[in-house]
C-alpha cells in the first residue's frame, strides 16, 4: 500500500509511538504483554482508514491521534478475546496472549485496552468519539449473535447475510472514518456521510472474505473454514 | 436490609424496570438471554450504594437512575466474562451464560452489555460519570492482574495486598459512590470524599471476604478456595 504510505506515512510513524504510549502500565508483568502486542501489531488497516477520513476533510490534529487509537485498542481488545473464545493459539503468525499466558491474563489485558481506550477518549472530551464507537461495539456484538443464532438453525437469506456483515464487520470500519472525518471537520453532514462511506467499504471487504473461503488462492489463513463452522455467506445465495 | 429499603426502596422499584428497558435488544436471541439476566439479578450492591450517595447530596434524578444502570451493566458484563475465563457453570444459584449457551455467546453478551452501557451514558452527556468508571475498570484489570503475578511467585507483602484489594473490588464501589454523590451534587470535593468513602467500604469488604474463606461458617459460597488458587490474602500476614 504505497500510495496510502505517500499521503500519510508519516502520521502513521507518530500514531505508532503515541498508541505504545497510550498502552503503558506500572505493572512490570502488563507492561510486559504490552510490549508483546506492539510487536505483533498488524496491517493498522483502521488507523490507516481514521488518517486518510481525517486528512480528506481538513489538518490531521491530536484528537485525530486519539481517535486512531481509540478504535484500534478496541480492534486489539476484541482480537484478544476472540482468541480466548476460540482458543486460537496463533495470530498474525506470534502466539496469542492465551496461549503464551493463559485464558484469564487473556481476558483481563482485552478490558485493559478497552478501558485504556476510554480514558483517553474521557480524558480528552472526546464525546462524539466513544459515543459513535460504541454504537459500533453494539453492532459487532449483535451481528456475531445473529450469525450463531441463524448458523444453528440454517434460515439465512441475502438480505440477514448483508444485516449480519454490516454490523459484524462494517460497522467499526465506519466507525473509523467518522470519527477520522469529524476530529478534522466537526461537520456532523461529513461524518455521516463519511460513516457511510465506510460502511460500504466495510461491507465490500467481508464480502471478498467470505468468497476467498470458498476458493483455493493462498489469502494469508486458512480457507474452508466458514461451510465448517455451518456459517452461511453469500456464495451459498447466488442461484 | 430493611433499613436501606426505608431510604431507598421506591427508586430501586423504578430503577428495575429502567435497567430492563436499557438492555432490551431487537435481536431475538440475545433479548432473550437478556431477560435471563434480569431474572437472576443478584443483591444490586453497586446501584444501591449509587442512590444512597446520591440521596445523601440531593434529590435523585434521571442521571442518577443512568449511573446506577451504568455501574450495573458494566459489573454484569465482568460476571459474564468471568464465568467464562473460570469455566464457571452455575452463578446466584443460576446456571451461567457459557453454561447454558456457551463461551463466545457469554463473551459477546458480555460486550453486548458493555456497549448499551457505554451508549446510555454516551448518549445523555453523562462524561464525568463515564471518566469515573474507566478508571474503575482500568483498575480492576489491573488489580487482578498484579494478583496472578504476585500469586506465582507468592512473594506478596500486607502493602501490595491492600494495593491489590484496593483496585480489584474497592475500586467499581467507590466510583458507584462517586457517581451517585456526582449526579445530585455536581460537586467535585464532594464526589472525591464519596469516592475514598467507597474505597474504604470496598476495602472492608474484601477483608471481610478473604477471612472468611479461612473459616468454617456458611456464608453461601464454597471457602477455602483462596488458599486453593494460591491467592494471599490478608490472614496470612497477620502474624
Amino acid at each position: 500500500m504505497n500510495f496510502v504510505n505517500d499521503i500519510i506515512g508519516a502520521e502513521l510513524k507518530i500514531f505508532e509511538k503515541k498508541f505504545a504510549e497510550s498502552v503503558k502500565s506500572e505493572t512490570t508483568s502488563l507492561d510486559m504483554i504490552m510490549k508483546y502486542i506492539i510487536k505483533r501489531k498488524g496491517k493498522q488497516l483502521r488507523p490507516m482508514f481514521v488518517f486518510l477520513s481525517a486528512k480528506l476533510h481538513g489538518e490531521i490534529n491530536e484528537s485525530t491521534y486519539r481517535a486512531a487509537a481509540l478504535v484500534e485498542l478496541l480492534h486489539t481488545a476484541t482480537l484478544v478475546h476472540d482468541d480466548v473464545v476460540d482458543d486460537s493459539l496463533e495470530r498474525r503468525g506470534f502466539f496469542s496472549i492465551n496461549a503464551l499466558w493463559n485464558k484469564k491474563i487473556a481476558v483481563l489485558v482485552g478490558d485493559y485496552l478497552l478501558s485504556k481506550g476510554l480514558l483517553l477518549a474521557t480524558s480528552n472530551n472526546d464525546f462524539r468519539h466513544l459515543h459513535i464507537l460504541s454504537d459500533a461495539v453494539k453492532q459487532m456484538s449483535e451481528g456475531e449473535l445473529l450469525q450463531l443464532q441463524k448458523s444453528r438453525k440454517l434460515n439465512l437469506n441475502e438480505a440477514i447475510y448483508f444485516e449480519i456483515i454490516r454490523c459484524k464487520t462494517a460497522s467499526l470500519l465506519s466507525s473509523a472514518c467518522a470519527i477520522g472525518a469529524y476530529s478534522t471537520s466537526k461537520d456532523e453532514t461529513i461524518t455521516e456521510k463519511m460513516k457511510l462511506f465506510g460502511e460500504k467499504v466495510g461491507i465490500a471487504f467481508q464480502i471478498k472474505d467470505d468468497l476467498f473461503d470458498y476458493g483455493k488462492a493462498d489469502i494469508g489463513k486458512p480457507t474452508g473454514n466458514d461451510i465448517k463452522e455451518k456459517k452461511l455467506t453469500l456464495p451459498l445465495f447466488i442461484p
